[in-house]
This record gives C-alpha cells, structure tokens and sequence, in this order.
C-alpha cells in the first residue's frame, strides 16, 4: 500500500493544483490576509511506521484552531475529565464564534472546539503557572509528539489577532461575567492567541496526528481512552457547522484551522495533515476538505465501513 | 469472542436489573406513558453470522425515532442524495422537537434524525404513492432486512400519537408554510406516526441492522456507500442533543427513539438492538445508553481507535 | 379646527393619489392578493362627534389583525386582567408570525397583537360559548361600538385563509402542545380566522374607536382604564417589530392589520381609521403609515407632546 | 392642584416606607451593591413652575442608565438623525444587556436604551472630541437644563463598573468586530462608564426633565419635535424588557437605572424624578415603579387617555 500512497498523494497534488479553485484565505487576521490561497501541502503517517507526503508539506502554515485539540490534549492529561464542568461537548450548530448560545447556556460553551470553549480551555491550562509556562507545556508536547524541537510561535500573527480579534475579546468578557473564567480576560487571551500563532509543517502535524491515532511506534502522548476522547470530539465538532458534513464526506475525525490546516485522523491506521490557505463559506480548507474526502475514499478508511 | 458475548450479556443484564435505575417512561404520547420502565433487552449480531441476546430481547417495543433511520434509508435508495436539498446534515443543538432553528433557517430541518427532519423525509417518501404503499415499503424494508415478516404497526399508538402530538402538527404545518412539504399536512403526519409506531423486537433490529453494518451474509439492502452515510449520520445526529456525549462515551454510531430502544452500529463488526423503555433527560433510554456503553467498552469496538 | 381637517383630508388624498407609491399587497392570503393596491381612504372622528372623511372611506376592506384589538376587548370585559396569565405585554422584537419566542417562552406568546397571542385571547373567547357565538360577540360589540349593524364577515377571506394558513395552524398546534390552549385547534382557528375575516369601512371603524379614544357621545362600551389599557397595548405592539418606529413618527397608539387598514387613537380628541391595502416590508400599509404620520402632525396630536 | 400634590407625595412616601418592600440593590457594581436599599425619593416639576418633594428627593443617586437618554440628546442636538443608521428604535424583547439580538441583527443594536445601543450612542458623541470633553457636554447639557450646576461623576462608581463589567466590555468589543465602533473600546467604555457614574438628586433629575415635558419656562435645550422623539424612545424602549409593562401600568414614558432612579415625563403637564435603589426582577426600582404608577393614576397623567 505503501508506493501507492505516495503516488496517490503526488497524482492529488497535481489534481488540486490544475483545478486552481482555492477559496478565500481569512481576512480578519491581517497578517494571514496576505498569504498567497495558492499553496497546498499534504502529509500522511501510517501504521507501519512510512511517511508519505506531497506539495507544500514542509512549509509552515499557522495552525490557529487546531491548536485547541492540543490545550485540551494538555488539559485532559491535567485535570481530566473535570474540564467538563466547565465545557460540554455537544455540536452547536453555530458558526465557530457565536455568542448566542452562550447566552442560552449561561457562559457553558458548548464544545471545547468552538473559540468560546477553547478559551476556557486555555484559562484552565494556566492554573497554577504563567502565560509563558503554559505555552511552553504546549510546545513542549508537540515537540515530543512530533520528535521535532522545530515547532515555534510567529509572534506578528499573534500580535495581529490580539490587535483585532475583537469577537474573542467580547467571548472572553462575556464567559469572565459568567464567573466561567478564573485568570484576568489579558493572560487568557494573551496565550489563547499565541497558541493559535504556533507555525508548523504538514509533516511536523501529521507526526504529532500519530499519538492520537495511537500509531505503532508513536511516542506515548496519551492514554488510548484520552485518544479515542479526542477523536470522537473531533469527529461531532471539530469542523464548526460543517462538522455533521465532513463526517458524511469524510468520515474521519478532524480539525481545521482558519490557517488552512486540517488534522485528520484513521484511528490505528494513519494520521494525516493537510494545508492549504484558501477557505470555504465555513472557514474551512477548501481544497484541503477536498484532499481529505479524496484520500479517505481511496484508502477506504472511513472510520463508518 | 463468541462465548464471551452471551455471558457478558447475561451479565449486563443482571447488572442493570440491580441497579434498577431505569428512567422515566414517554409521558407524551399516552400510549407508551403505560409501559413498565423496568425492562431491559438487548441483541447483538456479529460479523461472524451469530446471534446473542439478553433479557426482553423478544419482547416487541415502539422503534419510535429509529423508524427514521429507515424511512431515510428508503428515500435514498429512490431518490438518493436530492433529498439534500430540503432537509441538512448537521447537528441541530436543540432538543428534538425545536421549532426554533426551523425558523431561523427558513423551514429546511438541520438534518434527517430530528422531527422536522423526518418529516420532510416521511414527505419526499410519499411522492408517487399512498401512505398505505409508503408505509409497506418501510415495512418490506424492515422484513428483508431482518429476514422476518412478522413486523407490524400498532395502530393503537399512532392513534395516540395522532391525538396529541400537536408538536409534530406544528411543525409540519409550519413546514408547509416555507413551502417544504409537498403532499397534504394529514397524509405526512399520519404516515409519520405510523411509521413511528411499527414494533420490533431487538433481535428483529439486530438482523436489520447487519444490513447498515456491512457484515457478511446480510441482505443486500443498499450500498457500502450508502450503508457509511447513514453511519455518519448517526453518529452525528443520532441522539438529539446528546449526540455528542453518545459519540464521546460510546463511540458508535447509533440511533435512539423515545419508546426506549437504541440501534447501535460497529461497521463491519456488529449490529446492536438494546431496549429499555425508561428515558433519561434528553429523551434516549437511560439504562440502554449505559448498555451501549459498557459494551462498546468491554468489546473495544469504538470506531474511534 | 374642524373644517381644516375636512380639507386637510382631501389635500392628503390627492397628495397620496399622485404619489402612486402603493406598496404591494399580502400575498399569502390568495383572497386578498387579488386586491387593487390603488386605493386609499381615511376617516376621522372628533372629540365634538363630527365625522371627517375622504377617498375610499366607505369601501369596505378586510380588518384581519385590528380585530385582536376587539377580540382583546370582549375578553377583558369578561375575564379581565385574568387574561394575562395567559399572554405577555410586552413587545416581542420579531415578526407577527415568529414562533420562535414561543419556544423560548415556553408557549406564553408575548402580547396579545402578534398572531400566537391573538389565538390564545380567541381561545379565552369561546370559553363557555360555540364559534358562531364568539364571533356574534364580536360582531355585536362592532356594532353597537359604530352604531352601524352593516358589519359582517367576508366568508371567501376567511376560507382562504383556512386553506392556506399553515403559519396560523402551526401556532396553535403549538400552543396546543404547551397547554395554553383549552380548546380543539380547529374551533379556536375558525373562529380566529372569520374574526380577521370581518369587513369595515374606514368610517365604521372610526366611529369604532371612538369608545376606545373615550370621545365624548361614544357608546360606553368600557371603562376609561381598559381604553387606557388597549392604548397603551396599542403603542407597545400595534405594529408587530415597527411598533418602535411608528410610536418614533406618529406618536399615538394605533393597530394595523394586512389587510391595509390602520386604526388610530388620539386619546380624548379623535379617532381615526386610515385604510390603502399595499403594505411596506414590516406588514403595515405603506401609504396608511404615511397617511398616520402626516397627520398626526399636522393636527400636532401626538400623545408625546 | 399644588396643595394636593405635596401632600399626595408626603403620604405615598410614608406608604412606601411602611411596606419596606424594598427588592435588592443591583450588585454587578460593587459600588452600587453597598446602598442600603430602605431609601425613597421622589420630586416633581409641574407646568405652573413650582416643584414638589418628599423624602429623599436631595439625596445624590447614580443615575446610570438614565444617562442615556441625556447622551442620545446630546447625540441628537449634534447629528441629528442620522444616528439611526447605527442604533434601531425598536424595544428588544430582552434583557438590558443582552448580546443575543446583537448578533442576529448584526452588530446593529435594537435601541439607544439598551447597553449596546447606548454604547454606540457614546461612541457618536466621542466624534471629534476627548473623553473628558464629551463628558463635560453631557454635564454641561445637565447643569444647563437642571440650573444647578452641582452635577458631578462618582469616579468610584465608574472605577468599580470598569474593573468587572465584564458583559459591557463584551458587548463594546462585539460591537467593533462589526464595525459598529469607531473609536477605541477603551475611550467608548471609559467615558459610557463615567456617563453612568453621574450623580443626582430626585430635585436635580426632575427640573432637566422639565426640557422633554417641554414645561413653560423651562430652558430651552431642544426642540418640541425632538423632545417628542425621546418621550417615544422612552415610552418603547424605556425599561427594558419591562417596557410594555410599564407603559399598561403606567402609561407615561420614563427611563430607569440599576441605580434605582426613574425619570417619567407627562408631556406638557409634569416632569418626574423617583429614586428607591432596591430593584424588582426586571433591573427597574421596586418602590420606584410602585409610586410611578400611583402617582400617574391619581394625577390622571397617563397619555392614554
């Protein structure tokens, strides 16, 4: 299986790149704004332990909201299963940044992949150390999940965002008059928007993928319970209101990032990471949502039959 | 594995009848408000052509909202994926009965598996027949799949269900108001609650689930294709607005119905019927999803790694 | 004053006539689609019982939603305040039709001049008395109100909207549901929908709304604190979300209905019914809104000072 | 009349302090939540000039959201309408600080009296002045019309609102994410909190009501036309989501504060200031909107006849 793959992700590349229909890249982050949408990188981990990979996949991209599957990766391995007091873990047939149900649910977010959630995420990562510590636990976990030191913040995105990322300012604001918030709204969103900026490659994201794919050989990130958790959150919310479609075109657990990212993972047979910058009407990947359909058809490996 | 199945089942079934945490029965449609909640039945089908069951596994109950699974499953095998045009694929964060989203989105359902939803769906069924010839395709459906004809509707709980289900009127008519449905409000509703009221037995659901699992030696009712899309709409919509605990505790997919039974669905592994007719508080079968999930754990068979 | 406002009257006519900006009539009631939107009349009774008319205030029209005003005021007369456990006072800031808050509010309908209100004030009624009673009631408070018996109901707009009201029906199946509604569906709709069905002329209505603008020489159909009461309803929610707008221009309390008509009260001095059946994109006629405003200022009777 | 009046006012105050049915001091401003609520004020300016008090009528109180209806004229006197592009004239259906509607009308808040609208309101007034000098007007504009010019700011009260209101925060930053705020969150907040922090007495309140009432001899801050227009905005949208409530009960258009003020005006007759800061559940004065109720029935001021 293993030539055919790379040959597969080479023939996808080269498909993508003659359709030239790429989306729009997210313009209410400045410095993402002047990304060049006409990029695409592909990067496959398998069981077996091979790397296949194809286009852009050693460029660094901002991985923005994918990052909240790793705070909550941190968390889980923290505190565990207490998060969920303070987050749920349902749908919410919203657009990633609503407000609205937070005001139905009195300040509960709905999932911890959703900003409002992620934010708590983050303010629970910072009890009991700074800002500064709590990015560096999650650098320090994608460095080891991905047996690469290489993994850096671009500080001129975080700095972009925390400039004009007013609706996670009013989120932030909104969850702290909810008491659902325990640090000052500044150190949460400070990290929150640092760890969005984190930059990595395709390849770097799919070698962090295998832990939750519980891969043969991975190092030992999680436990196979917190795994398979991670994914099923995925699977019900990670694509915001596209979520029920991905999984009915997909039928892997995922996530994107208005960076263009998407996390994909085939539980026990492979992890994958897609980019490209160009975005859908649902601030997701166009073309990566493409590859990700294309793929898990020609491998057969939805996770449905 | 096989031996180890029954016994575990026996002992589940122990188990939950000492615990005899069982819910509270539908008190909505008078019918089903005079079932005795404690009661418990479960039937598995394995890959390997097996049948295991436990305690009330014979005992016939109202499939409810499952029945949805199945009409859906008929309009795709006529009309296939068009239907998509007037009913969504996403999780609706509501309760299974909300008119609100309904409103906000002009009258299209968020998906197949909430009322609204399988009421378009029970509609675009009607087109070129009559109710009567409507309902016996779900039923020639249900018998083939199951290899089992003895399965029939109690007119007594459409009946009830007729009479009171003014939420259901509502939401038809309000359906009908934005132009999406296309026979009469009566002709749908009362096909809906006939549908609604067929009465199965788990292993009767069993059998027919094998159909959806994709195991071998079943009916070829539809598609592996097709068979994975009903999957992921399980998985995502299957439970109303606790979809996604289900996916985070159990990891299968599933469809539940307020008569208490649960369909479970490990592709390409097994079918699961459980029935226990008391319901927790977002309207699914209280000790049939703590079934559900202690199996999915003691047979590790989450999709999810 | 009272010569001015004659000729006050024909000046407006003629303005309104030339400017031929006549909105477009209801469409979702088929009765009334077939309407000439070209029309426009006026009538304005005084505090000193003369009567000032011009263009088509003799014609007569379909007062559909100004009867809630009526219905509201036979139920006050007989239940009084006791209504009010049943439906707010408050605006509702959505369409007359949304059933959205509905569901929030868990099936208390926020006042009695949006359409869920208005069923439940029909259904308090025709406690104790059959459809054709009620709506005699009703009939009968009209006209002894006017001193005019030539008031009826216009059979054909009433089926018509019977046969196409399925926003109506699915309000009051869902009212049903949450048990804010004592009698069958089909009682409490017929009768709602032959009472919007009621046919007046401008100078009918006017004469009408003296009782309520407490004109002396008008019938004593209430107690001055229920006028004040229905104002003061009126001028919350007369105009479904352009309530706020029209109280901002006009400045006095009124009722419009789709079928084009408006009724205004200036407390103490006149009573004033504006009729042009082409309605503006809140469902209120477009030239009756302007025909309200320009003279109310004018004749400086804004109740704001 | 004037005899009865004080004398009127001297026995509803000692009415009032006999029940000691005070409701709750708001207490999402610290400062604020240390105010022994056993407290009531009221005073009033009638046409022929002279003024009339009891109890705490000169005791200084925070008017908080009263200010808002002296920033809206400011804004007024300045711009004009079209202020009405940025800020509807619509009552909300909710809460006073509710960021729901917010995001289903897009950034566009439903009234100049809720939070939101009256953020945007101080927003406008900040064109092309400091925050110091847009406050200086709004003092200016109240000292002029009260003719005392002993109105000031409680810097503690703005200074406690500022470190924990958190929603008004979220709200301002929602807003900019729209694109509904012009100047930095930080100077519209700064200076919406110092407007809410101005202190006055019931006398003070009172005699700048006298300006809207348009009461003979009063200073001349705008004109009848846009005094008209407040007393509509106040009559709509005055108390939240009690709005209609008030206008049933008491049928004169008023604004009130969590500061447990409420100004009333009878247009032409009376301007009218109440001050008890022990709230009811809807945010307005318990005992204040008890005594604006009897004092408009006994005095026969209701506007509705």
């Amino acid at each position: 299986m293993t030539p055919d793959l790379s040959s597969f992700l080479a023939r996808l590349d080269q498909e993508i790149r003659a359709r030239a229909d790429w989306g729009k890249v997210a313009d209410y982050i400045p410095e993402l704004a002047r990304i060049d949408p006409a990029q695409f990188g592909i990067a496959v981990c398998l069981a077996d332990g091979s790397l296949h990979q194809a286009g852009d996949a050693q460029k660094r991209f901002s991985i923005q909201s994918i990052s909240k599957v790793f705070s909550l990766a941190c968390v889980l391995g923290r505190i565990g299963e207490q998060i969920w007091t303070r987050v749920g873990r349902e749908p919410s047939g919203s657009r990633f940044d609503s407000i609205l149900l937070l005001e139905q649910e009195k300040g509960r977010p709905r999932n911890p992949f959703i900003n409002a959630g992620a934010i708590v995420t983050t303010d629970e990562l910072l009890t009991g150390r700074s800002p500064r510590d709590a990015l560096s636990e999650i650098i320090a976990f994608l460095s080891a999940a991905a047996g690469d030191s290489d993994i850096h913040i671009d500080k001129h995105v975080a700095a972009s965002e925390a400039a004009t990322g007013f609706r996670n300012i009013a989120l932030a604001n909104y969850l702290k008059s909810f008491g659902n918030l325990k640090h000052p709204v500044d150190h949460v969103l400070g990290t929150y928007f640092h760890q969005c900026a984190i930059e990595m490659t395709c390849v770097q994201l799919a070698r962090v993928g295998r832990c939750i794919a519980g891969l043969p050989g991975a190092p030992q990130m999680m436990t196979p319970a917190k795994a398979r958790r991670l994914n099923a959150l995925m699977m019900s919310c990670g694509h915001y209101d596209a979520s029920g479609d991905f999984a009915f075109h997909v039928g892997l657990p995922g996530k994107s990032g208005v960076g263009g990212g998407i996390l994909l993972i085939a539980p026990g047979r492979a992890s994958i990471a897609i980019w490209s910058p160009g975005l859908n009407g649902y601030g997701n990947s166009q073309m990566g949502s493409h590859a990700a359909e294309r793929l898990a058809q020609h491998m057969e490996w939805s996770v449905f039959g």
